[in-house]
């Protein structure tokens, strides 16, 4: 199935990654009619009325049997229970994707779900969004230039994985592959626990005593460090607990890394620190994204 | 003295700092000389060339004895052996400041130094400054709607304070006041632990064996979250070691907080995850500068 050939796409979760999704896969295929699946599938009339979805329906497998490609566009956590619902309805042919922040347990949730048909998964990563959420923040631009991973298994069908990238690729997106555990120890290193240390700091910050004085005094610095402490609470929890095992492992490598910088500082060691800061400082200047 | 009656400001250390306060307050008061001190006058030729400064002076006595103002710019650690030297110069009337990051040892330095002439010191911390560095880098506008915090003792002499003031307003400045400690206490919080923490997690970046891929798929959130690890490494060793005792607590406080959300992740206590993550999202959310 090229993409050209598509003729019905259907988006389970109508937020702002996969209400941006219809609007770019309809940009990028002007004859396609993109369908909408929520529980209650009147409260996408709005969605509709605005052109981001042609039509909705309900979750179950009578609405998906003519679609050719489906994106999950819902928490993670949703995943096996959609997956298994909808299954009897998939055909042979179809694709189907996620967008999920997080994928080993996505994947384990399709083999779960999905039975014969898992080999038509392709686990998605999109590295997209901003601090919005909902349809109506919805943008056709949104992958533009932004990374799509997948993570493909040995039993993924190639011409399934081909359409896939076909279609993130035709929204802009620059995609690559990396595997299902490679994406979450990697994701836990550079995204999850981060966050995870974000808000770390800025609980401590709220537990201080003179809280108030502190956030009025905090500057550019803290802004910058604190600003995914920001990030959507339950989407969060959802990928920290579902990358749980990396997300600890980090903390532990960097609670060995902070001891050691730690016990530097208490003994005075000014030539260590220098020639550590030095280091460190030096590389994150050297790297862009 | 009133700023209109400034006739002379030194500037000891004419980097980002010191010579984006020699452009303002020269711009602030037209009729002002601005003199650059440094330890090999002759280095800061290009600077008066550049009309960063009007004239350059040696770090000796005779070079402060017509100075009404001066503005230590250096290394806080190089405050006492400074002022130490340059005291005797000192006319009687002169006020003094400087623009380090931390203030109980700038504070301690100077009651070292100055001996009766302490009183006419007034700690200084401009919020202010960018990647950039060196008086190439200077701009007469670098303190316009930025914090400059004072912290004056109860030996502080008011005029000097007065003076102090003004001549940060005149740089464009938003001029309050903290204690001393508190002032460290506040900056370790809110500045000089985070920049810690970042070092501490870019630096477990690095350690891994797998740094290479980790860099390559990090995204905006790790842009922002380590911003603050490209900071000047000698500087924060300086400020570090400087609020050692600050920041010592700082770390043992938020292990303590990293502490707690690792053992409701480790629990796979999402409730809990989800109301902590709640709180500090929206409180992040509410925060601004």
């Amino acid at each position: 199935m090229s993409l050209a050939r598509l003729q019905r796409v259907a988006v389970l979760g109508v937020g702002l990654i996969g209400g941006s999704f219809a609007r770019a896969i309809k940009q990028a295929v002007p004859t396609l009619e993109v369908v909408g699946l929520a529980r209650e599938p009147a409260r996408l009339s709005p969605a509709q009325a605005a052109r981001v979805v042609d039509d909705c329906r309900p979750i179950s497998p009578a609405s998906v049997t003519d679609v050719d490609f489906l994106l999950l566009a819902a928490p993670v956590s949703a995943t096996q229970a959609v997956l298994e619902t909808l299954a009897p309805g998939f055909s042979a042919q179809v694709v189907l994707s996620d967008a999920g922040s997080t994928k080993q347990d996505v994947d384990a949730a399709a083999r779960l779900a999905l039975g014969a048909r898992y080999p038509r998964f392709v686990p998605a990563h999109p590295i997209a969004g901003s601090e919005q959420s909902g349809w109506q923040a919805a943008q056709a631009g949104l992958f533009v230039g932004r990374r799509v991973i997948l993570t493909p298994t040995p039993e993924t069908d190639g011409a399934a994985l081909a359409l896939t990238r076909a279609v993130w690729e035709a929204c802009g997106a620059q995609v690559s592959e990396l595997g299902v555990h490679e994406h979450d120890a990697v994701f836990a290193q550079v995204s999850h626990f981060p966050h995870f240390l974000a808000y770390a700091y800025m609980q401590q910050i709220l537990q201080a005593p003179n809280a108030a004085t502190l956030l009025a005094q905090a500057g550019t610095g803290f802004r910058d460090f604190t600003r995914i402490a920001g990030s959507e609470p339950k989407m969060w929890v959802d990928i920290s607990l579902a990358n749980r095992a990396n997300v600890l492992q980090c903390a532990q490598a960097f609670q060995a890394s902070l001891g050691e910088l730690i016990d530097l500082l208490q003994a005075g060691d000014s030539a260590a620190l220098e020639a550590r800061f030095t280091e460190i400082s030096g590389a994150r200047r050297t790297w862009h994204l």
